[in-house]
């Protein structure tokens, strides 16, 4: 069956799990379709196809690197197979692409080009942690990394307390990984003791899954080891 | 095989795709090990699990309903086999639970007596939205649904508007069905002309699925009708 012509928006796993638990089988379908693959890293790329399938035909599949180091003047071109009507694929290095990462360029481009965009499901470890944190606010927001320099970071989390407590709303953001155990301290040491702490770390993962939802003046007294984990952190204040 | 001791969260299709195209296979097997589910409505709970399988021992299960009509007193003691060693499946009407629906109390009660959260793979209309838009926010923010007095409205569309343009953040809300179109009407109104607008409609439906994004000024000039479909409204400035 041929795939109908569109860019889709195809997740990659986040952690070891197999496939089955964290991507519907359909994905499997639309990536076989795919003559052409915009991926941030065509190693990590190839890998990932191979694992979903080890008889994936990886040599009738041309890659686009997208990624920090691509001139956006060359992302266009990579749509042009889209334009003569064959399927374009997009992938990120893990988890769903064109949410705050390089795949959204080419998406913008095929939106204002009105070209067919098709996302498909899978594991989102910003949505999973909000899910699990058990924070029932009445919206969320994500905003990224934090600054780095110690004095805007405190007066950042400040900010995003005092925005949850208005808004109702929880905060999401993350880390470099390193600094995982370095954050929950500035955290501690900066909100009320009351505010609520979500670290989510290794989502997915069937062996190292931890999600924990904590007030801050607890998880001073926690013992814990989030550094060199992907992890998300959230908090709530009401 | 037995499963682990936790609460599980259970996502639900969002559109008459086939289950295999929107959730993996691996969470049907989470469902089987279950015999107490959180449900926001026991006849659609009833008609997602016989359609995940027509042999489903739906007689086995015992459903607890959590809606706006549930007591939050009662809410604790259906986690009472959580605390016993079994596990407690948690699902709503449509995509993910416990994203700001009734569910969350669920969770945020399993999260404060420390029992285990799991949850799983699934559609998530605003995430999908947001990889489709083709915004390239250095994060996003889902804010519910706007005030319905007009001029509330106009206020909070062109807050939301600055904050976007201001944090480089895209804005993501939703709208009561029938009244899609004349959202659509408000914003294009409200919002400068090259502010972006996209509406994502009956997301995951091989038929109906529709994500467009266009200006502001090119919505004016569009025929659309989205009344009566599930759809999600975002919009980013920049």
């Amino acid at each position: 069956m041929k795939l109908a012509t569109a860019l889709y928006l195809v997740p990659v796993n986040i952690s070891d799990a197999p496939l089955r638990d964290t991507l519907p089988e359909g994905n499997l379908d639309v990536l076989r379709g795919l003559r052409h693959i915009i991926v941030e890293n065509v190693r990590t790329a190839r890998r990932f196809l191979k694992r979903c399938d080890p008889a994936f035909d990886i040599a009738a599949v041309t890659f686009h690197e997208l990624n920090r180091h691509t001139d956006p003047a060359d992302v266009s071109s990579y749509l042009d197979p889209l334009r003569a009507g064959e399927p374009v694929g997009v992938m990120s290095e893990a988890g769903c692409p064109a949410v705050a990462d390089p795949g959204a360029l080419a998406v913008s481009i095929a939106q204002r080009e009105g070209l067919q965009v098709v996302p498909l499901v899978g594991p989102s470890s910003i949505l999973m942690a909000l899910m699990a944190s058990g924070f029932n606010g009445q919206g969320f927001s994500f905003n990224g990394y934090l600054p780095i320099d110690a004095r805007e970071r405190e007066k950042k989390i400040r900010d995003l307390e005092a925005l949850s407590r208005k808004l109702d709303m929880t905060q999401i953001f993350i880390e470099t990984p390193y600094r995982n155990n370095r954050m929950v301290e500035s955290l501690c040491h900066t909100l009320k003791g009351d505010t609520l702490i979500c670290v989510a770390c290794d989502i997915t993962d069937p062996e190292k899954e931890s999600i924990r939802t904590l007030p801050a003046s607890r998880w001073k007294r926690e013992k814990y080891d989030f550094d060199k984990r992907p992890a998300i952190f959230l908090i709530y204040s009401h």
